[in-house]
Formats: structure tokens, C-alpha cells, sequence
């Protein structure tokens, strides 16, 4: 038998093709094969008609020795999946008596009876073998297409349900167990987490690592503010060798970016900055108006986020950023709510009215309306208090400031989202005892004032 | 010039090819599309290679007269989708020199200058237009792949940029107004959003009229604790008729769901309370725990929402609750910080800290600690205060509350994004003057206490 070296992802669905479902099962499939070293050559996603399954099959099977299909096997008119797959394949559809009697039992069990649609589950082509379904009524379905090159090896198809919770638990139950992913091809990747840098500045720093023939392969991605680097090698001589490449390149990227190299894998700027004040016994609040809770909300996403984030302010209008966070009314009406001076009051007042040990306050310009000549939709002023002496807190303990001015582009979404995530950056390269040069982060306009 | 009946849709990555990233751009253009009475034929997925770009981009020409692609546009190595139009139209890369100054100007307008790389984003196939991006920096490229067959029309090809905000930017400000579809073919739809009711028990309310051969198709999505029903019909007659059958439906829903259907079309939970409260010259806090900014993220998200929403505390310490909100420790101590006792106190708090007309506050156990045979994770306790007589406010005003405890199911990220929602329907109830029946939000556990 050939390996698996390759696989197509197949997704059937009307309600996938008009937008009306998001499909998640392509994405989850593409995970787990490329864990396991298995390349993915095409996603394809095609609606419930038998003609355009028929031909999409054939076609995706002559790509590659794998091809994964997810959806058209309920009990309804629109589940073609079955049908297609026995045209594909030149064979007849049969009733799977396993199935049928599974299927009937799994009823019962609901108090239901069978009825015919119901019925129509246990059909499978006369050459398939049925994957049993332990959450759910549909069994799975696998069989080979043969390829139309005498001698080849031909391609296995595995047909899952569409329902995330049926597909991911047959996947792991049924389809992992016979899958042949090449031993010595392994795909060794790693992912490392830069903020502070736009994208196109990291890809000049880069330079030749970029490179599209280079191995490992290095790619960017950027999204909300923070830009992740995609390291990637096919291990065709073994996995220890791709580890000692990749740690090569890690440690390359790390002299080249210093500090803006934040995290790797799972980490999150959130994360990792709620982490490194539980390490220093330090606590953070917010004040937020223009993000109006989003940053206390990335924050308290992480578990356990108790521990370092004490809670905050949201002064979403002018007199609540008085009330809750004592701005002085005459430093608005003097500088305007989006401003370096109101910024610097918000997060200040936030220290004393939470008694954390370091504040970020947010204040800008969102939009869709509300933008002026000199301060447009998108100018965000961020200021990070501190204490600067640790063990004192109170209104008359030594308070550093650092306050900066952003424009941020995008829409309404964007620029919140970049906003919050500016703001963790700020505490993040103070924590780090880092000076922060300029221009350090991503649209920075000025320099303090 | 033939009419644009159906269309194919592309993306490119390889984040979305090894599942790092979830392709949530074919759904928006499919969404788009078929509101448009386009059909789509097919959806299709290849990583940043050359070749299998220009493949597919040939391959999916040559099945419908339009075809709209995303991603590939951006200042790196592994953006291909340029050079690999240039090639499927066989014509060579030339500078366009008002995208050029366009991307000269957007960079000098963040004080940055243009680099090597940030050129390539100017370069087009010699046939093909740029479309501008008002909110970033790669423009987009509109071309035609000429049909084998002669005579025929040949394929509108449209290449978006890949992240979102400047894909759906482009295509509504570029790509609609260029967009031919057949005049006659319009598919009607509408949306209608309820809040308060199980998916289950909607279903069975809904019973015959969900039937799959029915005309019009009737179907339910849930998401996040609000249901959407959507109708939808194809109207080869005309839309007027099509309306009058939607009209007639939408008439039969209201009746059968009363104040539980709460918004139709873009409508949102958040947006229906903002608009009502301004209506009403009421504003909005809210005190948030375990939501930890959530909610009022939710509520800022909405354009124009300062207008009613005010602010709010982030009380997700206990040390704040008290500080903040000005709960009893002593009750904290008693009942414990998720307690419909808690949860009323920080309501009746956060009104007399922030002077709004209402306050909903929300404590509870998101996890995945911190539950226990008591308070399983998921339990959540929400109150909603609002001053008992309009024009009145500070400590001595008439204060009235309605708290309920729920038993939100899913993980931390489903209990928070719930728990947020059910916040705002408590206030949604309440604002239109109708008694809460029990039991009448989904999840809930116990009536007051």
C-alpha cells in the first residue's frame, strides 16, 4: 500500500455554499492532517447536487491518495453524499444490515421509531464499508476511487458527517486508525508571536529567510495587530533533524527581533502579559472608552486571568471618565476626550480608584463618525500607568506614565481591536524594563508630549 | 455583455490550507452573492503555489462567468495572487502608477516611507484595473480570463485582499457596482431573531411550517443564546411576490412568538435595547465579573451606542466589587461573589456610581475551575436594576431589581458570550412593559429569591 502523503478536503452543503454555515470541518480536517504530515493540495466545497459531487470526487481523487468529504449524509433529500459516492465509483447502493440494525437500536433508544428517510442512512455502495457513528445517527463511509492510471495505487475517501461534534469523533474513532501518513515525513512546524512591527518592516528585517525555496519555509501572517511567523519543514530524513532547523531559525529570529518576539505555539499577548505579572505578584486595571470593555474582555478570555487582573473602569462618556476615573472636566475641554493629556488622567485615576499596580487607558476615535481634520476616525491615545515604587499604592504613591498616539486603520472592529491590543503591547515592553525607542510600535504617530 | 447568473469563489494561503485560519471570507462572498441571486458553483482553497493557483484560477474561469478570490495580495513572497493572474491571462506585470502613489501617500500619511517590498503591491497584470482600498494597503485587481470556447464571455475575475475588513470594504465599494446579475432572478430572504426560547421548543412551535419542501424554505440557526429564523424563496415570478408570501410568514412568526422575535434583518440584541433606551432617554451601565468587559464590548460595538450606553465598572475582584460598586464584603462573605444577593447588590451599585437609568451586573463561574457541586461551572447570576421613577437619581432615588440565576452550558467562551447576551434580554423584557413568566429565558434555573 502507497502512503498518504497528500489528501484533498471535500465539503458538500447548500447551506455552506451560500454563506448561510460557516464551515469549520475543512479547517479542523486540515489541522489534524497536518499534524500527522499529511500535505493538504485543495480545499472544495460544492452544493447538494449529484452531478457536481460526482465530478468534484473523481476530480479531487485524481489529485491526491486521500480525499476527505464532510456533510450529505442525513436522512434528507439534499444528502447526496451516498449517491455520489456510488457513481463515483461505479458501484450500486446497498443497506449496510450492521447499520441498519445500529441505527434502529439508537432510535429506540430516544424512544423513536424508524421511518423511512431515517432508513435511507444505512445505505452505502456495494464496495464501501460503513464507519459507525458513536454521537450521532449517520454512519461514515470509506472506499477507494481507482485511478485511471494502470497500476497506481488509486485513492481512499473517507465520507464524514457534517454536525462538528459526529465529524470530529468518527475522525479520531475511525479514520486516524487507517490512515498511512509517510513514518519518516514528518512536518515539523512552529509558530512564533511578534508585536510592535508592521508587517511589511518584518519582512525587509527578514529578507532571505522569506525566500519561497528556502527550508525550512518561513511565511507571516498578520492579524488585529499581532503578526505570527510560520516556520514549516517536511522532515523526509526525521523529525530530530527539522527540530534542530527550526531551532536554528528560532534563535535567528530571536537576535533579529529582541523583545518584539513575544510568544510561540499557543501563546497570546494577553497570556503572556497576565503571566508575567502573576510572576512579579503585580495586578493590571483598565480604562477603557473607545474599546469600551474589549481589552478587560481579551484579558479575562484567558483562565485563570483572576489572578493578575483586577478589573477597571469602562468611562465610555465624559462625565463617567470624571466620575469614575476624576479627569479633570477642564483637561476635555481643553484637549478633548481623545487626547495625551486625558489619556494620561484616565490611566492615573484608574491606578487609584483600583489600587492595581499598573492602568491602561484607552481613548480614540472609532467611527464610523466622529472624526475631525485633525484627530480622524482611527487616532487612539493610549497611556500605561504604573507604580513606579512597588509595595506603595494610594493617591500620593509615585506614579509613572507613558502615553502615546495611534492611528489605526481599518473599520469600527479594527480599530478597537488594535487599540486593546496596542495597549497590552505598551505594558508588555514596560514589563520587559526594555526603553522603548522610537518609532516602536505599530502607528505610532508622535512621540509624547 | 451576458449576465453574472452564477460565480465561483477562491482563496489562497496557506493559513487557511494547513487550518491556522479559518476561511471566513467565502462565506461573506457567498453570502453577498446569493443575496444577489448569484449562485455559486463552487468554493476552492490552494496554498501560495504558483501553479496550482494559476490551475485553478483557469480551472474555475471556465465553470461560471465570475469568480471572486481573496487573499495573496500583501508585500510578502508567498503573495502570489498577482503573478499568478498574470500568467492564467497570459499578459506580463506592469506598476501602476496611481496605486503607487496612492500606497506612497497612505504611508507618508503614518510617517513611514515605502520600501521594495511594499512596491510589489502596486504592480498589476498589464490587462487588469486596480481597486482601491480605503482601508489598507494592498489594492485589489479586476481582469477577465477569456473563454476557450469562442464566442463566449469570457470570466470576470475579481482578487480581494485577504483580511476581512478590507476585503468586505472593497467588494461593496469596487466589485458591487460592477456586478451584472440576471434582473429576473431574485432570491428573497429575510431574517427574524428571537431571544428567551429553546432551539427545541421554537422547532416545535414552528412545526409544520419548517417542512423542507415548503415554499417559502423556513430554517433555524442558533448562535450564542439568540435564534434566527430565515426565510428564504426563489422568486422566478418576481419579487413583489415573493415579498407578499415573506410578508405573510413573518406576519404568521409574530403571532406565534409575540415579544420573544425581538429584531429582524441586521437587527442585533444590542443594538434593539441601545436604540430603544435612546428612544427613551434612558442610558445604560453595566457592572461585569465574569463577562469581564463583554458586554460592554457587545454594547460599543454598535455605532452611535454612546448615545445611551454610559459606562460601567469591571468589578472582577472581589476587592473591587466592594471598591467600585460598593458591595458588603460581609455579603460577599455570606452568599459568595456569585450570588443572585451579589449580583443585585453590584446592579443597585453600579446605577448610583455611574447615575444611568439602568444597570445589569453579572457574576458567575465561566471555568474551567472554580466550580463546585453548589455552583457548577456555567452558573451565572445576573441582575438588572433600573431607577423606579424617571428623572430621579443618586442614593435616595427608588431602585427597582429583577435577578436570576442560569445554568449556562459550553466553555468559557460560550458561558461569557451567553451570559453577556441573556444580561441584555433581561433588559429587553423589562423595557417593553411585559411581565417575565416563568420560565422565560433559556438556561434559567430558580425564580428569584
Amino acid at each position: 500500500m502507497s502512503f498518504h502523503t497528500h489528501a484533498c478536503i471535500l465539503s458538500t452543503g447548500d447551506e455552506i455554499i451560500t454563506g448561510q454555515l460557516l464551515d469549520t470541518n475543512s479547517r479542523y480536517l486540515a489541522e489534524q492532517l497536518t499534524s500527522l504530515g499529511i500535505s493538504i493540495v485543495e480545499f472544495a466545497a460544492v452544493p447538494d447536487d449529484l452531478d457536481a459531487l460526482v465530478h468534484t470526487l473523481r476530480r479531487l481523487a485524481s489529485r491526491a491518495p486521500l480525499l476527505i468529504m464532510s456533510g450529505g449524509l442525513g436522512p434528507t433529500e439534499g444528502d447526496l453524499t451516498r449517491h455520489a459516492l456510488a457513481v463515483a465509483t461505479g458501484q450500486g447502493l446497498v443497506t449496510d444490515e450492521a447499520a441498519l440494525r445500529h441505527l434502529t437500536a439508537w432510535l429506540a433508544g430516544r424512544g423513536r421509531t424508524m421511518n423511512e428517510r431515517q432508513a435511507r442512512q444505512a445505505l452505502r455502495p456495494s464496495g464501501a464499508t460503513c464507519l459507525p457513528n458513536a454521537v450521532g445517527t449517520a454512519p461514515g463511509l470509506h472506499s477507494r476511487i481507482d485511478s485511471p492510471t494502470p497500476g497506481s495505487a488509486g485513492t481512499d475517501v473517507f465520507c464524514l458527517p457534517g454536525p462538528p461534534g459526529e465529524l470530529s469523533s468518527m475522525w479520531l474513532a475511525s479514520v486516524v486508525p487507517m490512515l498511512r501518513p509517510e513514518p519518516s515525513r514528518v512536518v515539523a512546524t512552529r509558530l512564533l508571536h511578534v508585536v510592535g512591527i508592521p508587517e511589511a518592516d518584518l519582512v525587509t528585517r527578514l529578507g532571505p529567510l522569506m525566500k519561497r525555496d528556502r527550508v525550512p519555509l518561513i511565511g507571516v501572517t498578520a492579524s488585529q495587530g499581532v503578526l505570527t511567523i510560520r516556520l514549516r519543514m517536511a522532515a523526509s530524513t526525521g523529525s530530530a533533524q527539522a527540530e534542530q532547523a527550526l531551532d536554528a531559525d528560532e534563535a535567528t529570529l530571536r537576535e533579529l527581533l529582541g523583545d518584539h518576539l513575544f510568544g510561540r505555539g499557543q501563546d497570546t499577548l494577553p497570556a503572556v502579559v497576565l503571566s508575567t505579572l502573576r510572576d512579579r505578584h503585580e495586578t493590571l486595571a483598565t480604562v477603557e472608552s473607545c474599546t469600551g470593555g474589549l481589552l478587560g474582555a481579551l484579558l479575562t478570555a484567558i483562565p485563570g486571568s483572576s489572578a493578575s487582573f483586577a478589573g477597571g473602569l469602562l468611562t465610555y462618556s465624559n462625565d463617567l471618565k470624571t466620575r469614575l476615573a476624576g479627569v479633570d472636566p477642564a483637561l476635555i475641554a481643553a484637549h478633548g476626550a481623545v487626547s495625551e493629556h486625558v489619556a494620561s488622567a484616565m490611566a492615573a485615576g484608574g491606578l487609584h480608584a483600583t489600587g492595581a499596580h499598573h492602568a491602561v487607558a484607552i481613548t480614540g476615535i472609532a467611527g464610523p463618525d466622529g472624526g475631525s481634520p485633525a484627530k480622524p476616525v482611527g487616532t487612539v491615545c493610549i497611556a500605561h500607568a504604573w507604580q513606579s515604587k512597588s509595595g506603595t499604592s494610594g493617591p500620593t504613591a509615585p506614579v509613572s506614565v507613558d502615553v502615546r498616539r495611534f492611528r489605526f486603520t481599518g473599520d469600527r472592529d479594527d480599530i478597537r481591536q488594535r487599540a486593546a491590543r496596542t495597549g497590552l503591547a505598551m505594558v508588555y515592553f514596560q514589563l520587559f524594563g526594555r526603553p522603548l525607542s522610537e518609532p516602536r510600535l505599530l502607528w505610532q504617530l508622535d512621540a509624547p508630549k
